[in-house]
């Protein structure tokens, strides 16, 4: 049975002369605390704190890294253990999903999936035998019998995990009972919410008219006048900062953004809930509502975060049987210059508002991103995002921005994660590559050491904290 | 006179641990078997078995790689030898020409151009003279002396470089003349065609007219009518698999596909017999017969390959003078992620599809081609190619893709070349990349050896060789 | 009191055996003249002669890379010494100023501006002293004694930098009355001007109509009467020539070229300067102009660059309250393959003309660019430019650029700098990071060591001396 290479070097550059300085800042930073100001994981999952039920249902099944790669090689969705849409019983049990991903393991290698999974394995849970067809039954059982210990309980592990706040992301009309639940017992891990309106900002969401008329529920507002609506907005972002949240989030096809005329507003406001509405007018909506969102975070002083650039839902076959966030999202080319100019313009110049803004279009961190953020006050730049939270990607990611904007106009790290057990891992991967970057300027003579142990901590932790303000 | 330094570490990574594993790596692959699933070599060459003229009529005059680079110093095409549409004889003797390439061979440094040709003059010429302007006669007349003996034609070529498989580039209304000579011969090395349709599917072609009617005579069918253009298609595809073909290729201005009704395609198709049509409706035709072409290679099994992307023919003189294919074809910016929708849509969830799509847009190999082929099990990334099949050009594929599609979405190696004798060199190139990448991950502890090496191997032999069914 | 890291092995690569090579290759290189073809030194300054004020005016006030970082953080521009453009008294004194920068160095880390100010401070004015909140004023009270100096006048600089060759940037419609008292008087320093027609050629201007005006005024031409315009422009590089210039300069918002019929262009030219014409008009007669400007070169000699690419003045209230080039100009998307296309086809085969073309899309260094420049005999690559200009950057543009245009289709370095006392750093940086370029070349037997010398050198010295012609 092969072992797994754990050696503590991993990730950190082969060169002995860089790999010591990598080393050095590395020890001064891996045992920080955990900052994770946004993230996927279910706040239901801490309220509860029930043991995770198995090793599919845990590595593979939620995590769309995971089964979008067996997909590619050929395994259906439900053969993968995927539920539908109309929550048909699985068709394979959780053993024989597990097997498929160990007899494909060789898929993996070069992807941050087989990186994570791996240390997860090893640092979590004290497994270092290879993952192979041979190994797949024995890992499994092992597994399984960690994940009834209650040690590996979600709490167990959020403390284990040294995590000093969670963020979560919800949406606008969402109760946060489990929020409410997690503050209301004697926990005291700080597990926050996010504000995420996509779902009442984008007339294009399937949800969007329900959505509102939830939105005017819990609110008590008219949310078919646009007065109403803008009014319900910020009572949810109240109740939200009430309840510990610091930021919103974003998920815009694009990043474009407007700022239209109060009657101009109004007039297309009315067209959308009317459903007399185009394209043209639904990107003038998201756009403008980005615009608004500003407004009110330099008010309640919540951070925005703007995520864009996704084709969602490529495979209409994917969606229409399994739902969307399956895997079945692509990047596409995204502008920043002229589509954030009008945000920028208003409010780019105030100091109260913080803006993170992060890419799946890699072109535009040195032409676009980092030339934006090294001027505005406002705008600051997320972390390498979802298919580049990996070691090139954020070496590239560095090397891209740095230069430009330096380290202080990007935002810290964020996990970004749905898979709970994978958040030391990310947050390990990063510390180790930008310390390796540091590293690599030291060696270069662009940096001193004591320079660069204290822009190594500032990305790995007081970062995150002061641009969250958590 | 200067000595090529041909060292056994060329193109392994300069730090000595990193090195150390490249070499391992690389001595298990060296020398496996060439597998060529795509090429432009002409299979008269093999079929005839003459020896090559002379050294200018091997290495520069027919490789735009080389005259483009000299004419970009400001030597015209007729000094360069090249022979115009109406084959006026060559006012330059190829001693003159070879003469040019030399005085001027420092504008190759750090081209891939010096290195394969340095690589070739050594380990297949055992020429380790640097080029220059005083070693021009020399070499020249060693290399003449070489090509008249038997063993340098070009089967004993083929079988000293160890070719498995070669593919050539084929007229879908070709005869295939030369493949069957050398099928009907006793040699016994494997040379196959690959079905090229570009003529017959692209209004914008200027032979496509002609081209049709020549589908139509050598098949029989009416290809006035849409159902019996469809029906030539699938009869020469047919024919092409009897001789041989796994694969077909489609070199496209764009990566536009599209799905049309029946009665739409018939309807468009006979615009474009009637030359009634709009570049709209020749891009829409384009992208529709792509599509058909997915359906066909799901009936016969024929690999499907895409290259988009490219302006072929910026400069209307050189066109004019000396007709495409010389070296005045660039890259542009390429969509994928809107226009490879339909087609993958369609077929992109299905096993028995293979669709292996390059590009000459690196921006988009991170972005949309990664996410895609990570995704839809028919879509596979064929190599870096044309201007990237190069030490860099390599690498940066590597570091681009791996992360999210894996080593295994990835289709293997091919040599893509019209120059012979340098298809040895650009696998070996590649190789040492290969390894030079899995090296790295070794030496980051991201893999292990064993892991590296069933990898190297893979890329360099297997993958291919499963990925074009040979 | 911390020092800087002054180490002569800055920038080099850590690997030892790729260091040692890239020791001995700089070292070649290193003390070689200084040729700067290309930048923004106002001419008065040498015709002048005067001292510089202080620490704040020569490196913070002037410079649009520090004081937009400093802004990014959230300092005003007031705050940094900004003069309005109402000339409105600083309110903000100097010391003040570098207090702030000193209090803020940390933004700076890992971008080039710090390794310039480092590099200035400890090279030209002996300050190895870390800047800091707690030597801010130390530094500052060192460098206004050295400043008050008669060896650090703006003549002794420029021979202690040993700069062979100064090129400034200058209107079309300038009388270069600086130039001709550095002419007129004993001081030998090359100080040449260069044509930059943009105000001029560019319809959307501000300047536009008054500098035609102007144009007409100081040609004695008719420049209401396209003839009249051209020739007056025609008589300008004329006098430029006379003056010493041996180019010209365009700063367009794209790379898009025209070639209009006479008539056309007549009457399109009509149309402006009536003030009846739309967006796309300006665009026409932009790209029209450019191809006229190739025309002229190829009469006069003068080496023609382009610019293209950014959105200028991203920030209104900046433009109004400070006016241009103050950190908010934002590069976009920009094409070549499309827009360069009527130049190319036409005056791009000549062996006359030289362009030399940048970028600040680096995602079109490998797809456009580099083929562009690896076929037309005119077209050549400027240096990394702007946000670029840095060691990744060039390392980027290195890599991206060599392998599909070598190094003889770049047109050397150029420091395109405001800022006078950066220039040797700037040169110094080049030199370096393409020495380890080369020295990765040499390490990894792409390239012998001579054939490495050779190169370096050309592109710190000969390469621009020959493709500028001075």
């Amino acid at each position: 049975m092969a072992e797994v290479d754990m050696s503590d070097d991993r990730l950190l550059p082969p060169e002995p002369s860089v790999r010591a300085l990598a080393r050095e800042l590395f020890a001064q930073v891996r045992d920080l605390p955990l900052v994770c100001p946004h993230g996927h994981v279910d706040p239901a999952l801490l309220a509860e704190d029930e043991p995770f039920p198995d090793p599919a249902q845990l590595f593979i099944i939620p995590d769309h890294y995971v089964h979008r790669m067996l997909h590619s090689a050929g395994m259906s969705h439900a053969e993968l253990g995927l539920v539908d849409v109309d929550n048909t019983p699985r068709e394979t049990d959780s053993r024989q999903v597990w097997r498929l991903l160990c007899e494909n393991w060789h898929l993996f290698r070069g992807t941050p999936s087989k990186l994570w999974l791996e240390m997860e394995l090893a640092g979590v849970f004290g497994i270092t035998t290879r993952l192979a067809a041979d190994t797949a039954d024995d890992v499994y059982d092992q597994l399984l019998d960690r994940l009834g210990r209650p040690e590996f309980r979600p709490r167990a592990l959020f403390e284990r995990f040294n995590i000093e706040a969670l963020a979560t992301t919800d949406d606008a009309t969402d109760q946060l009972a489990a929020h409410r639940l997690i503050a209301d017992d004697a926990w005291t891990g700080r597990v926050i919410p996010t504000f995420r309106p996509d779902k009442v900002l984008d007339p294009d969401q399937p949800a969007f008219h329900e959505s509102l008329r939830t939105l005017g529920e819990v609110t008590g507002e008219d949310t078919t006048s646009y007065r109403g609506y803008l009014d319900a907005l910020r009572q949810r972002r109240e109740y939200f900062v009430r309840m510990g949240a610091t930021a919103t989030d974003h998920g815009h096809p694009s990043a474009y953004t407007a700022d239209l005329p109060g009657t101009d507003a109004e007039k297309l406001f009315r067209r959308i809930i009317e459903r007399d509405h185009d394209p043209v007018d639904a990107e003038q909506f998201r756009g403008h509502m980005l615009t608004q969102m500003a407004a009110m975070s330099l008010d309640d002083g919540l951070v925005m975060q703007l995520h864009p650039g996704a084709v969602r839902n490529h495979d209409p076959r994917l969606l229409a049987r399994y739902g969307p966030d399956k895997g079945a999202d692509i990047p596409a080319p995204t502008d920043y210059v002229n589509n954030l100019r009008p945000l920028l313009n208003k409010y780019g110049n105030e100091p109260g508002l913080t803006l993170v803004v992060s890419t799946l279009d890699e072109s535009a961190y040195s032409r676009e991103l980092a030339p934006l953020a090294g001027y505005y006050p406002a705008m600051l730049l997320g972390p390498a995002w979802w298919f580049y939270d990996s070691p090139h990607g954020i070496r590239r990611y560095r090397e891209l921005v740095t230069e430009t904007a330096g380290f202080y106009n990007t935002a810290g790290f964020n996990d970004d994660t749905r898979a709970f057990a994978s958040i030391p891992v990310r947050h390990d991967v990063a510390r180790r590559i930008d310390c390796g970057y540091l590293a690599q300027l030291v060696a270069e003579h662009r940096l001193s050491i004591d320079e660069a142990h204290e822009t190594a901590r500032a990305m790995a932790y007081t970062r995150a904290k002061e641009v969250y303000r958590l």
